[in-house]
């Protein structure tokens, strides 16, 4: 499968470079009889959009989406939903002298080994922007999912050294805040180590955490297409990722099996995990209970003090970075983090219908 | 595609019960002309086994490979290789109180609840003897990377709250000690840490790292099918890991962007970095440095103290496990994660063949 | 993977609807570096266009390409290629009276049996104008494919009982008659009959050829995925199309061994057939002759004679198909099967170049 | 995808040469919980086994199949299924004259050309043994299609220059004949006919045509993965096959609209037609009538007589082939069509579980 594809039945195909005309994505495998409209992805399109705060790039991205194809009377038909977000924001002065160098910590100088040229106006596709068409496609996902009952909130725990404090977690908070934390102390304290970042002309990193509830047992596959293998795939494919963990993650390490071990009981005649270390996943497969997941995410690498690097003659250079660039991506990656596991788990949650014969049987009537 | 092949191109296909006949792999898209023999596969396999230490199962597993298919004068044909590894070692009896219950942090519920019943011999497809067949076809795509100078290696850095002393670092060492440790007296101490579990009938977890040289400049794609999401990808789908880093992974959530840029520079004509926090790969394309991944374990599962569960019957009762069950599952995950990097790389130098107009005119001559 | 995508590496995934806003194509890994405008793909679009004879559609439809990503400089960039056409001709109430009833040779009945309701636009997703996208996407892989040699040209070997006289074939002809025929007679003789057939309210079918040159050696793999399994799918996926033929096809069935096979001889150093029934392929995989493609298509199946039908109520109706319908599919699905054949063979390139470890030494330089 | 696996959800990957150690197949996606046992495969490779006429090889091929996995208590696990068959009757010996020359008709020179040498035994990869591994697999295709009412029967329809008189069509007869022919006169005629060709040391070709009974409406998809197209190419995918019909296949070519549409009409509150032109299948979708599937196949290219050809050495010869080989291929590869078509029905069942939101709902109970 060519690499701009996600998920085998519900599928996305994203295109289109930071100064390039538009940006879009194609949905297929979508089931049919969906209600769906514009403004179901409008609204997680609003959630990538920079805010009016001061630790946000001041770029104009309106990113009004036009849906194509794929709706009739209201609901989805069955056939590709394609969806564009027109390029309206480009200033490509602004990126002019970055044609020929490679900022560090940016694609650069891989685009140029790999394909022997590059975009390079704003990143190309290798752009944070890039990212919308996901975000689109994510919130047909979400929509999907809504109808099973399944949700999923994604929200901002630690910019650089600020966490949140969980006994002030509020998630509605998280949508307000220009940090997506669920904390507001965190949050005004991690703006005021964003603004200290920026004054020194530097970025901060950070970590998302995304919970998704509602998930029936039985989602994922054992092997290779364990839905922690999927989730993990598609938190790690965000740029600037390095770092995903399922459930209580690298703390496991540390553990004993006692203390690790999530003991089964009943309840009201189901069974449920009296804790979940394994954030929702037994063996690659959803055990009922809320799948939990971590993206650690790197600093933004645009900085704006002089930085050492080379450009494509080979020739050692010092780089000053000028334009427009979040000094965190953190805050708006919070729906991109959301809007990539709800895909997976719409795709998991297709899969899983042919997995047994007494399921076919419900449908074919046999 | 069905939930036990890996690859677009470079692609395997496992198969196999812990209990059941045999388990095996079918490696397809492997480039003709590549020298391979079993012995190739058999050394490591030969890693997979338990040792004769007193912190691995006393399960005997010879797993004697056996070339079926796709090579002919001793090279590999481009058809598919097709690999078995008869099970010699069941002792059925030692599982069959388990079939009806569901074993804490194990997949026992989640089967069940996805395929309505489950081979509970072993735990089936579950059991970590599936990693057998990973291995022998991860061993393939290990001797095709090697043609192209590019090696790997996987170790264990902590087991428990034990760690490695990076000073003391020995690869060769990490081959001989039981725990897989590239730090001898690390690996004492990790011994006596098992030891202590063992006689608390409890289990560890620990950290795996895998480092891979001589990877070319260019491998991984944009978007989805980044490098590193699939090695993320690869490394989650093995069960017990609980999370997945690239380079500096979970640390760069609180670096600063000054901190976390890997300046490039130039060293006798080629573009290096000065550093590699990256791990590697940058917009999840490989940039030539070495690619560094870790892998979090969790304690095995299968603990010798009782524990809270229920039965498939709804009711809460007491398990007591027991059998055969290593203590940590980490030494012999480590060419497991060795070979699941291996199979990784391997797709993407395929893949990359293809990306640019003047490879393709390289092989067809115009 | 989903309904909308065909190719493995390169591959396109089409969407829109007769009467949506547009209709387009996302072409996904395509090499960098190919040169590529708007008119390379405008040119092939165009000969999809409804003529100015009186055997086709009154449909004004100028589908006027729009490039929205990929390209720079020039050059494809080895990122997605996305490609819109904006629908300008819909006039729905031609189609309202259709909304309800199930047109006999039509996909409605079979869409509202798969989706439970279906966009009765024009057909929707099933209309021919579907194939806008596929002719688009195959302009590229035509442009790629002529860099290496590979030429492709499809025209009309017959139209209901007139065949061409292969005596008198010119390709440019065929490139200039209404019926894409390359016998300026023949062509005639078949206006004549469409007119006829027109006149009694009737449709016809036919035949298309398609001859792909500079085929190297090579192409295709063993079992599923032979290079004329695939061909077949390009061309039956094509709405309309019953019968897909290589090389002599059906003739072969009565042929004895002796007769069919072809001998094998050296010319000019080089190992060439001295007959080509088998149309280029053997086993699955290209031989450096001509490949030879033959797809049967049906009469359309709008006519404007009165029909036996049922609506959706479940009623038998008699049905008066109103609007704009071409008389016969097959002028303007000459391009359709060259484009489709064209997909097929650029897939096969790409996949070829890491099919032998020699080829990516010849890339990675060892 | 490589080469050798065939199907996304409901997906096998054969693996196995002629001479090898064994051949076999991984079935992948086949839902819990159907009952399945090696006889039910064995039946299936009991009728691809050399009858005991006159007209067919000598080679003794048992084809014992060994169930490897996926199976527990007699039902399947939703795990991969391997099968193997251990090859038994190599007698290299016969082919070893062949490893230098290139067979006129067969993949030799192809096989060379792709990989760079080739397993020459028997033909290794490319020879008809390979099917065995398709007809295992799609054994567990038709059985779990039993299970809804879908059953499919292939028999011969003409070989050489006789073809059956559908007057005396019996399908009871068609697995009783040697040629695979539903009528015993036009079989007795055949056999006739073959006799004559082996006395004049060539071979014969035929038509083999499969009827798929019980396919509910709605199954495959629009566009690409039109279920014709899937047949197609899994028609097209059997060494020999030169066309592929469905429906009237290429005498739809020659027809009117108002002779080749199919009317519908209401019985018994069904939606049915009162002709069958299409074959079962209208814009990619099943309609719920018998498909109808015609693969045309070609002479056995082994034939006695001295043919030209050329070596490895690019030298011109003459060429005597010896060993084992049918006259024909089409009685043998009577269940290979019939497989491979249940392997696409069975797919698109699969896949279909997922089309619409309603079917969702009746899994997942909302």
């Amino acid at each position: 499968m060519a690499g701009s594809s996600f998920g085998t039945i519900f599928q996305i195909s994203t295109w289109g470079e930071s100064h390039g005309a538009a940006l879009g994505v194609v949905v297929d495998g979508c089931p049919a009889g969906l209600p769906l409209e514009a403004a179901d992805i409008q609204a997680y399109l609003d959630r990538r959009k920079p805010g009016s705060s001061a630790i946000t790039t001041q770029r104009r991205e309106t990113d009004q989406v036009e849906l194509l194809s794929g709706i009739f009377d209201g609901r989805t038909t069955g056939t590709p939903i394609s969806m564009m977000i027109r390029n309206t924001s480009q200033r490509s002065a602004d990126y002019g002298n970055l044609a020929d160098c490679y900022r560090p910590g940016h694609a650069d100088y891989t685009f140029d080994a790999k394909y022997g040229f590059r975009d390079y106006r704003g990143g190309g596709r290798s752009s944070g922007r890039e990212t919308a068409g996901r975000v689109a496609g994510g919130a047909v996902a979400a929509k999907l999912l809504r109808e099973f009952g399944i949700t999923l909130a994604a929200y901002t725990t630690a910019i650089g050294p600020v966490e949140i404090d969980r006994s002030r977690f509020d998630l509605q908070t998280a949508r307000m805040t220009p940090t997506g934390m669920p904390d507001p102390d965190a949050s005004a304290a991690a703006e005021a180590y964003l603004e200290d970042c920026m004054r020194h002309y530097d970025s901060a990193g950070g970590v998302i955490e995304c919970v998704i509830d509602g998930v029936p047992a039985g989602l994922g596959d054992p092997v290779f297409e364990k839905l922690d293998a999927n989730l993990s795939k598609a938190l790690m494919s965000i740029g600037a990722v390095k770092a995903v963990e399922i459930g209580d993650g690298t703390a496991v390490a540390v553990r004993q099996g006692s203390q690790n071990n999530d003991p089964f009981h009943m309840e009201a005649g189901q069974v449920v995990k009296t804790s979940n270390h394994a954030g929702g996943i037994l063996g690659g497969i959803s055990d009922a209970s809320p799948i939990v997941l971590r993206a650690y995410v790197k600093p933004t690498p645009s900085i704006f003090s002089p930085q050492r690097t080379v450009n494509r003659q080979g020739e050692d250079i010092e780089l000053s970075i000028k334009g427009r660039h979040d000094p965190v991506i953190v805050p708006r990656a919070v729906v991109v983090v959301e809007t990539m596991a709800a895909l997976t788990i719409a795709d998991a949650l297709l899969l899983n219908a042919s997995a047994r014969l007494d399921n076919l049987q419900k449908i074919y009537g046999r």
